[in-house]
């Protein structure tokens, strides 16, 4: 049977018309296995429903509210196909909506995932569920339910497209705290792995068009493949910033999402108020680097796509900000002045 | 700037790469206005943010459990395309996924969607979030966040695909209740619109491959064109059911989505019961009877795949069912039984 608010699927008279119910049977026998993995005891009930339900009448947050997110992982998609890795994007799916909610200031609850695809084939469904099951394991969430659909005439064969939905929650008191940063606050960087999951269109283009790269080729740094370091898995912030939510020193969050340092550091700063980041307090990572180069992508284009290197920012009162990298430190999670808020509006780069 | 929990978007540099940003602003400030008209108190905090906030602290359910499904409207995305309208498949989705909550007791809250294209054309896209913006509407929920994705190697040009994720609550004593239905219990049936969302894969073969007909033709039983038949927006059954989701005489309630009847009503009900539908109970519509004629689908397999004309029904104490049917028809959704609760398993046919 199928998942809790998986849908039970297509019925054998579809069969003829190319949709194959015993692989899909196989295939929701697993996908309850590894749902059952990230259930808690707050999971109501068993699989099988039209929803899927999760209690909250035990959460601490005070006031609470509910904060809620979709997203995809853009054309990263396409590199998992082009090198057959599919046990990572889901993976990188939980932990870019994680990380929304966490720079909105809530801890996350439960996942939804939404997998549409030409055919169901089995390895690469089964590949990508394990990643959504991984990625909510490792943040402490449920797999709540999801949709597993084949639709042939939609996408190509082998091709798919994934979706992603996040709950969480937040007492009403740290949202309104949430985006009250001001002038002088330090910006705090946290490290990405890599793209991320945004910033592929361009970055596809230009290693295995404009340079001619395969994704088995080395890296011109050295170390990888390029399907490696493309694939380098969304980073969660969750497990080191989690705990610092009720900080008051903590004055908001910017997930460096799609629309890089330029479009989603304002989002998290008042009107009237802008960023000023030092290019120079962090190192650019090779990879980001090599793409400007070989691009020829000039740096306000490189930071209005890519995360270059910083993948979360924390906006914190600058007298408390040591304390606070210390703190991240001890985590495992080093962080980094690398800006302050300012007068004015957009991102400087200085 | 996008509403909440919408990503910012593809920066200038994607341009080169084949994505119009200029086009992907006008589309989001339409969308925003658009979810405006769906806000009500309960949501917290403007647009733009990196999650849509919802606040639950009053609402009235005890020992509150969230309920959350996902789902998408399969092939009928491409008689929409074929048809060129696309105004409908939104409110498709948002009544699906209202309809999947309400068949496990819960009341939606809001909805995100997600929505990718190979290409943002902006007519499709600002008829799809209209549809979206009319389906929360209806049915008093908000649109609370979603994704824009362009994605030009994944879809083709005018292909697109949606998602949708849809947030309810029920008390958890209500919770308790559902599924509790015994051998000899009513089973009310409300009537559907059409195909609603399921089937269309079969549908589509037999209507535009076996037949040879035109979506701009008449339907052989007359009166609409079969774009019309094909596009009847699936029905919500939340102003009719949502009334009484508290009476103890109802039981469960199943929604008759993909699977058919075959499929959905067992999920409703405990291990060990069935159903008995006496199928003389209503008149099923001239569509499913053509489809079943025209492509040789036998009475069995219809049931699996089409929901017959019933797109919802009720589990209730024999004894209140022509009560709960009287209040039903009150609030104009007529309701009849259609059969009874067995010991069993399975849908038997009689």
């Amino acid at each position: 049977m199928a998942d809790a608010g998986r849908d039970p699927g297509p019925a054998p008279a579809y069969r003829e018309a190319g949709v194959d119910i015993a692989a899909a049977d196989r295939i929701k026998r697993r996908i309850a296995e590894l749902v059952a993995g990230t259930r808690g005891e707050e999971v109501v009930g068993g699989p099988g429903g039209f929803g899927g339900c999760f209690a909250i009448d035990r959460a601490p947050e005070a006031d609470p509210v509910l904060v809620a997110s979709t997203d995809g992982v853009g054309t990263k998609i396409l590199v998992a196909r082009a090198a057959g890795r599919h046990d990572t994007v889901g993976r990188d799916l939980v932990n870019h909506c994680v990380d929304d909610l966490l720079a909105q200031g809530a801890r996350s609850l439960f996942f939804l995932d939404y997998l549409a695809a030409g055919r169901l084939e089995e390895e690469t469904v089964l590949a990508l569920v394990e990643g959504f099951a991984r990625g909510c394991r490792e943040n402490g969430i449920a797999l709540l339910g999801g949709e597993t659909a084949e639709m042939p005439d939609v996408y190509p064969p082998g091709g798919y497209d994934l979706a992603g939905f996040v709950v969480g929650i937040a007492p009403r008191a740290r949202l309104e705290r949430w985006g009250t940063a001001r002038p002088r606050d330090a910006i705090l960087g946290l490290r990405s792995s890599g793209l991320h999951t945004n910033g592929y269109t361009l970055a596809r283009r230009i290693v295995l068009d404009t340079a001619g790269a395969s994704l088995d080729d080395e890296v011109p740094w050295g170390g990888e493949t390029w399907a490696d370091a493309l694939l380098a898995v969304h980073r969660t912030y969750g497990p080191a910033v989690g705990p610092l939510l009720d900080d008051p020193a903590l004055r908001g969050a910017a997930h460096v999402t799609g629309g890089g340092f330029a479009g989603n550091l304002p989002r998290a700063l008042a009107a009237g108020l802008g960023a000023r980041i030092d290019r120079r307090a962090w190192e650019v990572p090779p990879i980001f680097r090599w793409l400007a180069r070989a691009g020829g992508v000039d740096d306000d284009e490189m930071v209005r796509v890519f995360n270059m290197g910083i993948g979360f920012c924390l906006f914190v009162d600058r007298a408390e900000a040591g304390r606070i990298a210390a703190d991240l430190a001890e985590r495992g999670e080093p962080a980094v002045v690398i800006g302050e808020v300012v007068q004015g509006d957009g991102v400087a780069w200085t």
